[in-house]
């Protein structure tokens, strides 16, 4: 790395939360950056954006080396208005995070904090999504501080391939035994819906809730087997989503006329 | 297929959209049908789910065969209301559609019709997303109507692996040429941000516009290649974003001690 690097930041807890404000000060030392964060909580917004109403911002902060802005839209929305609006040229990377809570396996396809990252993959440019499983608003970051700028100038240094993001969870223990590279693992949340009651409207208000199984919890190769371990997992992640080896049985069934006359 | 197929269905434009109607309309006489669906539209909003405050739902039509509620939620909420408390087994498929507008390409991972097939998917539950490329609430459905059965009944019998899903779009073209097995093309939005005129705060509301570059228009193997030569393209589509490359190569360095000293 040659030069101070320029980086794009957001999150999806908003612009106050803690967690971005420890990867902001962690990173400040070595780095240029625009900060664009939601106003308030925007978590399981995943790569939403917002087609129906106009967005809006305002300026936070700013002091060489430093901008921060708030915008009322989704964590994509952010990454969107950042890179047309406010960076002053093309970032070496955009990062999401720390979100407070657990990203890894399924969580991250609900994720705004790993939403940031796909949109800034999208985009063309290298992508960090960073997250703590821990979903205390006052989470113990102290563990986490000495990784995040070794993990943005791995990110930044590995020539990272287009159309792919490093998804990185960081577990709640303050004993971090390293880092693993990962596989996404398999699980699948249950019982999600809750009712809600109403002072006078029975049976029509849900929370979603529910909690998450893990379908593979011996497999070492996981993100979720190196968080429950104590490791930091490692994931890296596409945004092309065609299931290849699908599209081969399909097309094999097709040539062969086996298939279900399509 | 022996018995009658049980299918739950939502979409992301909202239950009264055309497209939502032709598509009960077409499966009535073959399914027994329970469709939630957003109350309004819900475009561009992925597989974002409601975590900050409660979503309810109301009964919209019950008649034999078919139950339909609204919901004020997201697509991927409907689904797991739909499976969590108005479905009495669980569904042979859950259909997303059909969506006014394009949901192949990058479009598909901002789509919420591509979010309510994710998350049947997630659940375990083989998974279909239906979209035309034509924008208009007046779309012209005359020829997409005879694919739907048979696309259905092709999902249901084709033993869907699990967290797969089929992502299908239909060209705008009333002359459809037939279907292709496709992958994801790659395309990037572009000029994003249009500044929004506000009666007296200036440079401060936006929205967000652009225009989609596809990024590999001679590929005959994509789906964007279909779409504008007239097919319908059928994308198998994962849920597992793990690049197996990327991590291949990661997972060497490291081995190698050629990393970046993580």
């Amino acid at each position: 790395m040659e030069k101070r690097p320029y980086i794009l930041i957001s999150n999806d807890d908003g612009y106050e939360a803690r967690g971005f404000q420890v990867l902001i000060n962690a990173l400040r030392p070595y780095c240029d950056i625009v900060a664009v964060a939601p106003d308030g909580p925007r978590s399981g917004f995943s790569t939403a954006f917002t087609a129906a109403m106009p967005i809006s911002s305002r300026l936070i902060r700013k002091e060489t080396g430093l901008e921060l802005y708030a915008c009322s839209g989704t964590p994509v929305d952010c990454i969107k208005l950042g890179l047309n609006r406010y960076c002053t040229q093309k970032p070496d990377l955009v990062v999401g995070g720390i979100n407070h809570g657990d990203n890894a396996s399924v969580n991250a396809i609900y994720s705004g904090t790993v939403g940031v990252a796909s949109e800034g993959a999208m985009q063309g440019i290298p992508s960090l999504a960073l997250s703590i499983c821990d979903y205390s608003e006052n989470a113990d970051f102290s563990a986490v501080e000495p990784w995040l700028w070794k993990m943005v100038r791995y990110a930044i240094d590995m020539d990272m391939k287009p159309f792919t993001l490093l998804n990185v969870n960081f577990p709640k223990d303050t004993d971090i035994k390293g880092l693993r590279l990962c596989r996404k693992s398999k699980s699948r949340w249950v019982e999600e819906i809750e009712p809600c009651a109403h002072p006078y409207h029975d049976n029509k208000f849900f929370w979603l809730a529910g909690r998450c199984v893990e379908l593979e919890p011996e497999a070492e190769d996981t993100d979720r087997w190196a968080l429950t371990h104590g490791y930091i997992s490692l994931v890296p992640t596409t945004l092309d989503y065609t299931n290849y080896e699908v599209l081969e049985e399909l097309k094999a069934a097709t040539a062969e006329g086996t298939d279900a006359d399509l």
